[in-house]
């Protein structure tokens, strides 16, 4: 086991990296955040579900839920949760674990997905080179065109808009995700500056370059699958990669992070879990399930995420008593 | 499509049918109703999880989970909740949503499972003959020592463990479950007579004869691979199980009922669905989704349910008020 | 045997078919013919290759490969080949048959694809809403943004562009491909009134619905799986479908027609081969390879479309012979 | 081939191995030997075949075949043997050889399995916690519990029960077995100090636990599955297979042995062999076939089998000649 | 389950069928019947093994195992035995049943197989056309050069070889086999007019044109195949085919017969052993075998010919009683 | 990657073994150059096409499609080309790219074969041993008769064939081939001493010991699974195949020489290709795909070719020319 433990990724970021990121992001934020909140009839009776549209990348319209518990007075600490690939943001009444738990709930849908697993309502409106079916593919010979450069901005956004709640503490926030999910959320932890927690659970899109070479299975094998096509593309890749890999974000990452990855990944190789969790920058912990695959620590990697944000964001105290 | 809506089962039931049933639901209410409840920490905020243990089949000890809202007064009216086969009750924080949705919410674990998808903590003391991996064939030879035997009685002793609870009403006690949850929940609302609603998604153990004809799949395939073993055992073997088909409860349930059905289901063909279904007693509607497989209808099926329930249970609305 | 041959689709056309068809051509019509023609170096001796850029839907630029055969004098006859799912037109060096048959040989690059088998290099500049991976649940909700509308358009301005070559005459344009290259095929000789011969090997996309329901096999699975997670959507997606079906385009074509089936084929059903077929307007053959899948005659359809074509375009005859 | 005959396994017993043995034997022992023989009809003139019944663990019924040589005279050198996972004793007129030549043999059912690949007719009256479908994981929680505890008490009454017969010399006592079969005779020979030969096929439950994580197939795999979801039992899994490993067992064992192994075996990983043929305490020869499997040997490995066991156990000899 | 019991095949036979077959026959045994017989040292008691070889179609040395009960007087009854596709005669210690039941049993060996499953001995000197990988196409385009043209000649010269034995009572010769073995075996009992029983087990090689039709599975697929690319061979295929069904030989064969067959079969479909059942002119009875696959009744059918054969064959008493 | 680059193959070649292909190439060169060429008709007007029969290993008929460029005048640079494993010669309007490019294209059948993928026109006159389905293991036995003695010696004699012809320049005849096809074209160039020039994609047969052990693939698979049954005949197996090794051919090759290889390759593993390429003697380059498998380069790998032999071989240029 030692050697998983002491792996380190051969992934080089870009010299412009922090640029393109932040003039991305600049962008992004000259659309001013007009963000639509529809309530939700759902029979739940502790929990209130609304439908949220905000402006992400290019200003388009991206879809979210937003639960929060019936119950509350004073800020509340909040997450956002990405979800994984293909999927969505799936159903109103699905996933109410966070806000059962006292947090503000942002599940944001990642465009043009939602077709697999559940279902999503956001489009990407921006199209693309020659693909291999799938997402990873998309706009992959630039750095400006990649997919993940919209949805990495979507995602920020995402944190900007709970924030502007007048119900939601903007100095709790913290951002969590599985898989996909997990990999935008490390992009997000990286990319604004003040996140409070991440939890960050079998994270794809670290250590790509080396991923694909490790595991040959779908989602990564679309990379492969399209460099076995495009032949003279492979630098090409490889440097609009570089500017996405969620390596170069847990760099900048300052938030109390909780990692956790399942040895017999056959999805997300364990040693790229390991690799981003390494070069973390900011307090971290990494819990290695040794008998499990993609699913990692499941529900008990849940349970430890509960534990962990009710000491460090204080869910059900009003922001009052804790900034006294 | 019409072809499936006409189905009918050739089922035949035994005679002595409810006698067997009879004979065996005394037997076990011989043992007195000893329930052991323990508050779990979760760190949730608007749902209290206890966890229960009461005497099942033989007086043995059954867990489940009991979710409340935290917020309640008055009785609360209850779901009974069965899970699927190989899993197990899974975590305290999962499945919320209808302790959210105003439940007194109990999720059984099945004796024995719990070694698949999610985990469980029953064990089941009774051993059995050969059998082919897995539960479906365990005990099969004879109908006192079939495993669904104590199965459905400690579905029949929750529903007496969740209605001797003061906080419920034990008039409005509704049962689900999906796949093999759906096949106990049917067979819970043929014996208890008095069950308020149901919802059977998918539903397991209904038409089985036909069904290990119609699909080659897991579950079922373990009865076909037993009798290609023990080909002297057929006639015994679709004996004992005919003690055990969903349809012969269906005929016996009055509680007003939700099914639902994949039309592509290779696990539980939809036809056995609609043998169950034309055979319900009780007032009832059937949703075939066409394109799904044994997920049916999702969580789509749950918005159906949640919208059901709520107009004939009035979660959140006290007792009192209802009977006045 | 007789069963397929006697099949007949139950599609049904909307009404205003021609008008959406009609309009979407005019629009595309609108941009200016501006075609970029550039010589390929490839050590051929008897074929010349040139990458070819014409404008398609909404002006977008379509590449293809242009090949000729080198000595060529008078008019040539010509062919337009679409290629299969997710491919692309691949290398200049490859598919030299028609060109060395004497045709002026037109090979259109699908837009967006071109990931898989054989490389692409045209774009896809148009988003689209949640989708399954893949290309045919693209914009499906909506006719005006579905993938293929896009596709057909840019085929029609394909035989467009090459009737605008005066090495061409326009009177022996011929269409063909395989699979969805014999979809976009029947499209286009159904969409451009004087197509002089067709060729439909296997043909995807004719009589779709039914096909979803006869194979459970990728890509028409792209479907089911779409609407098994978008279960509110089926109405709109076969609404959208029946815009883009083979069979009423082959209701309008009157090329003189060969196609060809697999009986085994699972990923085109020889049904909706005969679908398409019995509904074709024009002259028509079709061959039935009994021991064959998708692949249908392979070299044997090539053999047979040589030999037909032959007749009827006269390659290596000037057109000025043929019209005195 | 050198790294796997360098091979030594990790494997670690636990101090008090041969005093939980001891009792549990002793235990057993207190059963008396009732056996219950009756004659079968076969049809087959050169062979006798009986059903056995005699008393195993907790003094359940074992059944077992005994077969021996229709010509006999004096008293009978002997094989017992033991059959692979999930499989039975089969049917009376298999497995002729070991009685055909010259030795009286008893084949042992594995409780509560026999339901696929071969029948079985002996239950397992004892039931289990929470488990993965299958019979690795039932009581894997608890080495009082565990399965195996029972199925290597009975082989090693079937050992008792072979030498109380006095046709039988309870000197020349041989076990074999392959897969299953062999884990359970490598137990028996540790277990009974005066076995007279082993021969020991691709033999399974031999080091577990690096088993489990060099394969990643069934049945090992129902230990990974058991641990994924029971991610706390870790430790307490560990602890209880110690009791059971093969490894220990052949610390002990005396008896001159032969051992096979598949080198591409993906069962039995064939560095499981080696683990415990250097730890076995008596003469031994390994022989490794390398474009085998888990079948290993097949044939040839009987030859051997048959070959060494004639010189040392002198069937066809009467016992008081050789006594003389 | 009457749908099978009534089908009937559409096979029609070759007008010169009984020529072609009479003239092959009279080939073969124009080659002088020099049989070598070696004993083999197998550590067996009751049974005696011998390596036989014998002039098999051209005179080719064919290779066969020859077992006999050691204690024998008198003439013996026999059974001619063939082995599955792809398999060998195996070893000498192995198939010990029919000996052991007091038959002469002779094991043919099938020329050129004997690589997978079992090993073989017997080469086959005669090469063929181009040919699928595997048997059942070499030769195919020409019944003189069939394959199979050579293996059932040899079979029959396995009968003429054992009857030749002069510890062989050649009136009481049966005929049996699995699969292919089964198929070889009804042809033997339709070419040789006094064969006196006959096992057929799921037999390979009757209705072999529907069976390609109804099963995708190997090895009927290597013929499907082959038809994909030769595609102007079908007629002349399916004639070849014609002199090879084992239907045609079941109208030819008078020995009462024994047929099994699994209903869930995909390798040989149940209803071409009805398809041959129906059509076989002795006496005859049918075994189906509802939850089995290829494997049939497995032991128990063989049960049931040695209790069948026992009656009619009357192994263990000498011909001389016999005939008195 | 460095790993791959400086593998050195373990393969040792037999003493004898130019003895063995001198004596092998003479034998077959007694049969006097009978070629039969008749010209076919394909609707092409660039290309001629021409189905040659000449004699090959043992005077058999083997066949050959030669393609010349209709425009030719003086001698032309010819390739001959061979198919991959199980495949044949395919149709004659295939395969246009070499006589496109100016050169005489010989495209040989291997005999036999031709039963998948394409079409062959040659048998294989000569039987074999107990062979495992496939072509791999005939006569594996014994070099005399091993399959690919036969096809080598076919191999050379279509050089020989083709530089008969007055319109072919003897001193400018390539051989390229994928697959089995490149490791045909490797012993061609190992085997006759002039050739100018080889291409050899993903080369099979080559470094086959060490081959089958890195892949669990098909075709290296048959001989393991011969081996598995054939456990005795290993020694004799590899000394067979000792005298087919490419390698052995490669030190012998003089010709410049491409390869290409796919490192993700699972059926020829990159490493073999590498051992072939160190040991090779004549100049060379080896291009190796990283995202590939064992398609290697494609279409790239072709232009490659085309590049490299259009500056060697001058096609489109008069042999006179190049003389003076």
């Amino acid at each position: 086991m030692l050697e998983v433990w002491e792996y380190r990724s051969a992934y080089k970021e870009p010299e412009d990296f922090d640029d393109f990121w932040t003039s991305t992001l600049a962008q992004a934020r000259q659309f001013p955040l007009d963000v639509k909140v529809t309530p939700v009839e759902t029979h739940l009776v502790t929990v209130d579900v609304f439908d949220v549209t905000y402006p992400g990348f290019g200003g388009h319209p991206i879809r979210a839920w937003l639960r929060l518990p019936k119950q509350r007075n004073g800020k509340l600490p909040a997450v956002v949760q990405f979800h994984g690939y293909s999927s969505g943001r799936g159903a109103a009444v699905e996933d109410l674990l966070w806000s059962s738990a006292g947090y503000a709930h942002l599940f944001m849908d990642v465009r043009g997905q939602g077709g697999d697993w559940a279902g999503g309502d956001t489009p990407d409106p921006v199209g693309s080179g020659p693909a291999y079916p799938g997402f990873l593919t998309r706009g992959i010979e630039n750095r400006d065109e990649y997919f993940y450069r919209r949805v990495y901005t979507d995602a920020v956004r995402a944190v900007d808009t709970l924030r502007h709640f007048d119900f939601v503490d903007p100095e709790r926030v913290a951002v969590i995700g599985n898989s996909q999910g997990a990999g935008i959320a490390l992009a997000t932890a990286g990319l604004v500056p003040d996140i409070a927690a991440g939890h960050f659970q079998a994270p794809f899109l670290a250590d790509i370059q080396q991923s694909t070479r490790t595991v040959r299975t779908f989602p990564y094998e679309e990379i492969t699958k399209y460099l076995a096509i495009h032949r003279n593309s492979v630098d090409r890749v490889w440097r609009t990669l570089a500017y996405f890999d969620a390596i170069a974000f847990a760099r900048r990452a300052q938030a109390p992070a909780w990692f956790s990855a399942g040895q017999l990944d056959d999805v997300v190789p364990a040693q790229a879990v390991f690799g981003a969790y390494h070069e973390y920058w900011g307090p971290k912990q990494l819990r290695l399930w040794e008998h499990n695959g993609h699913e990692a620590g499941g529900a008990e990697d849940l349970a430890i995420a509960l534990s962990a944000f009710a000491e460090l964001l204080h869910p059900g105290r009003p922001t009052e008593t804790r900034n006294s």
